[in-house]
């Protein structure tokens, strides 16, 4: 496995997995939950409270910090661990969800996707070659490969294109970034050198060096395109670890479940595997029944915004009007810094009033929530126990008990 | 002095005065800033950071809660201070600025004043004693007599006739207060007892039972006005502190000044003095000099939640193109939470791109900004060394240094 990265498969209970990822930027313990910092911040959150809350890896948009403020910014900023303050482990994302998402703004060619900024219009091309450029601006300890990605429901043959292609531009990524490599020092640690006055101190250290290229398994719905998919990506190189690309983008549930199924028993058991953009708690669980380890969704942050806040007995949405007289927390299971403080009818009083406070305590109890969900997963696996806990976690968490409900 | 309230004068240094306020919630140690916590929280701030900044006395509108969430709902969560998980020292306002601020929408009358929501323009009447029941009822330590506010440039007639008013609403207060607490129990220990769900604990106590009903002098800015109200205050009763109202609204500051002088020769020396709505960090340099202990503004949360932040070297605004690159913290001599952490390029990004972190970091440092000023002023005024300290900050904080202008 490359230079300042591990990967220490502890137990398994059925195909669910207990592992420690080390990274230059600590250990993450799997299955975890990756909170979602799009423009390098995790919305209404503070590095602290990530950390608070047992965070030990986030990721960060590469689509939207290349345009806003630009990668090269970020990168004379010493990386975006330093920009952010965040001195965890840390991913980017390739872009391609974003760029392809721009119906309508993006012309996609075997070269790459030119597309136009959902902000001012302005063009951008990113290919293969472009975006390792930026991934290495941004200084994320795993960059995910650029890839075509494509609707869920899309049929073989759109599906087999892209997943084809998405592992011609992996041997592009590869290539680039051996190239960049070569090139000596990492962009970061050759910026220009911004001065620290006396007294000031930006406690993280520079961003590491290694940087754990992640290929992007494609593939959508067909499992003899996943499977073919998987052994061109694992004949190109001895990867440190695996993203699954493509689910969760509109197809049903059943056949999310039924690829992830195949992949586990396609992807090397020692590395970790991603499940991208998933998801919402039961997603959660289920993706760590077919053995994944590594999950990230803004639904938590997102959904706390509007209202919602998870528990293990469903989900509510504090602005109903039954909450304005209710002493209770959250979720009277929690030990976030909300339910430890704050009761319904004070969070309701908060949403009602348009208050920051309301936003910043549901996205904190949300992303609590997932971290502490994988926590217990993790618990549970390393009992051997996991198939009896999710079993009895998803029957709950669907039954949607009246008292929340 | 009443039942859980005491000021114990520490030491002077010219008219300016350091001491200690106790409260049922708590010491202050004066002179002091309140940061302001409009809806029942201070905008974009935890209580938490509000400890850590080393606010000790935070001040809650009466006007604003009253309308939402409504004062009977928060005397049932048993008061402000459990209702948004404050443990310190707390004071309410009377709402008499709020409502006579309502141009257009109010009908002032010796009774009191009709007035209409800004919300939904529903019919309210505040009067003395209708005031007092909702002060109780929200449960502050300190609580603000209803007063008759006006305009700074108001001309004597109009100023002696508000002042008049005041004291004989405070008059009225006063007898509306004792007959509230001849009824026994305080209406929070009376409320309906919410279920405690087990394992949940919500830390605070519930909030005591003195409240310390502060009368406020006006009389704009007539010498004469504020002499008389002043005497008639002190003939009503034996008071635990004084807000000085009508200041900071719209008058010249030498006016201000000058009546804070004449203030300081009335007001007894072994009683709080509270500067109501001031203010800007050179207006509470001013008013210290003037022998003031207590002030509150929602200057550092409203123009941080801007983009403008506080520094001894003047004000600039985080959002102007030149922080882009820029690494410092906003203030290289804060030790603030966004200070220690965070530059000004990362923090003008967040308000770039809009982002909560943004509002929050720059309310954090304001606020801790002006806590901080009144605790060197503090420092200064045991040292006995004020007025040559209060010269050189003000000198400095006019130059605005060309590094930040």
């Amino acid at each position: 496995m490359g230079t300042g990265f591990d990967f220490e498969l502890e137990s398994e209970s059925g195909p669910a997995r207990a592992a420690r990822f080390r990274t230059p930027h600590g250990t993450v313990e799997t299955p975890a939950f990756m909170p979602v910092g799009t423009a390098a911040t995790v919305k209404g959150l503070d590095p602290d409270e990530l950390h608070t809350i047992g965070a030990q890896m986030i990721l960060a948009n590469t689509y939207h910090l290349h345009l806003r403020p630009g990668d090269e910014l970020i990168r004379d900023f010493g990386g975006v661990h330093r920009f952010m303050g965040w001195d965890g482990t840390l991913l980017t994302d390739s872009g391609g969800f974003q760029v392809f998402s721009l119906e309508g703004l993006r012309t996609v060619s075997e070269d790459g996707v030119e597309f136009r900024s959902h902000l001012d219009g302005s063009t951008h091309v990113f290919t293969p070659e472009r975006v390792m450029v930026i991934e290495r601006n941004l200084g994320a300890d795993v960059i995910m490969q650029f890839d075509h990605v494509i609707p869920g429901q899309s049929d073989e043959a759109a599906a087999r294109d892209a997943s084809e292609r998405s592992v011609r531009w992996l041997a592009r990524c590869m290539k680039a970034l051996d190239s960049l490599r070569s090139d000596g020092a990492s962009p970061i640690s050759t910026a220009r050198n911004f001065p620290r006055l006396p007294g000031t101190t930006f406690p993280l250290p520079a961003p590491s060096q290694p940087q754990a290229l992640f290929p992007i398994v494609q593939g959508g719905i067909h499992a003899t395109l996943r499977r073919e998919a998987t052994r061109a990506i694992l004949d190109l190189a001895d990867w440190i670890g695996f993203g699954v690309g493509g689910l969760s983008v509109g197809e049903a549930k059943p056949d999310m479940y039924r690829i992830l199924e195949v992949l586990n028993g396609e992807l090397p058991r020692d590395r970790p595997r991603y499940l991208m953009g998933v998801g919402f708690p039961e997603d959660l669980v289920e993706g760590v029944a077919r053995g994944i380890d590594l999950f990230d969704c803004v639904a938590p942050t997102r959904m706390g915004r509007n209202g919602a806040a998870f528990t293990n007995d469903g989900r509510f949405n504090i602005k109903r009007a039954e909450f304005r007289t209710d002493p209770r927390p959250l979720d009277p299971e929690c030990d976030c810094g909300a339910c430890r403080r704050f009761s319904r009818g004070y969070i309701r009083h908060l949403f009602t009033a348009d208050e920051m406070l309301g936003l910043r305590l549901l996205s904190l109890h949300n992303v609590h929530f997932l971290v502490r969900l994988m926590r217990d997963a993790r618990a549970a696996i390393r009992a051997d126990r996991f198939a009896a806990w999710s079993r009895e976690w998803l029957t709950r968490y669907h039954s949607r008990s009246p008292v929340i409900a």
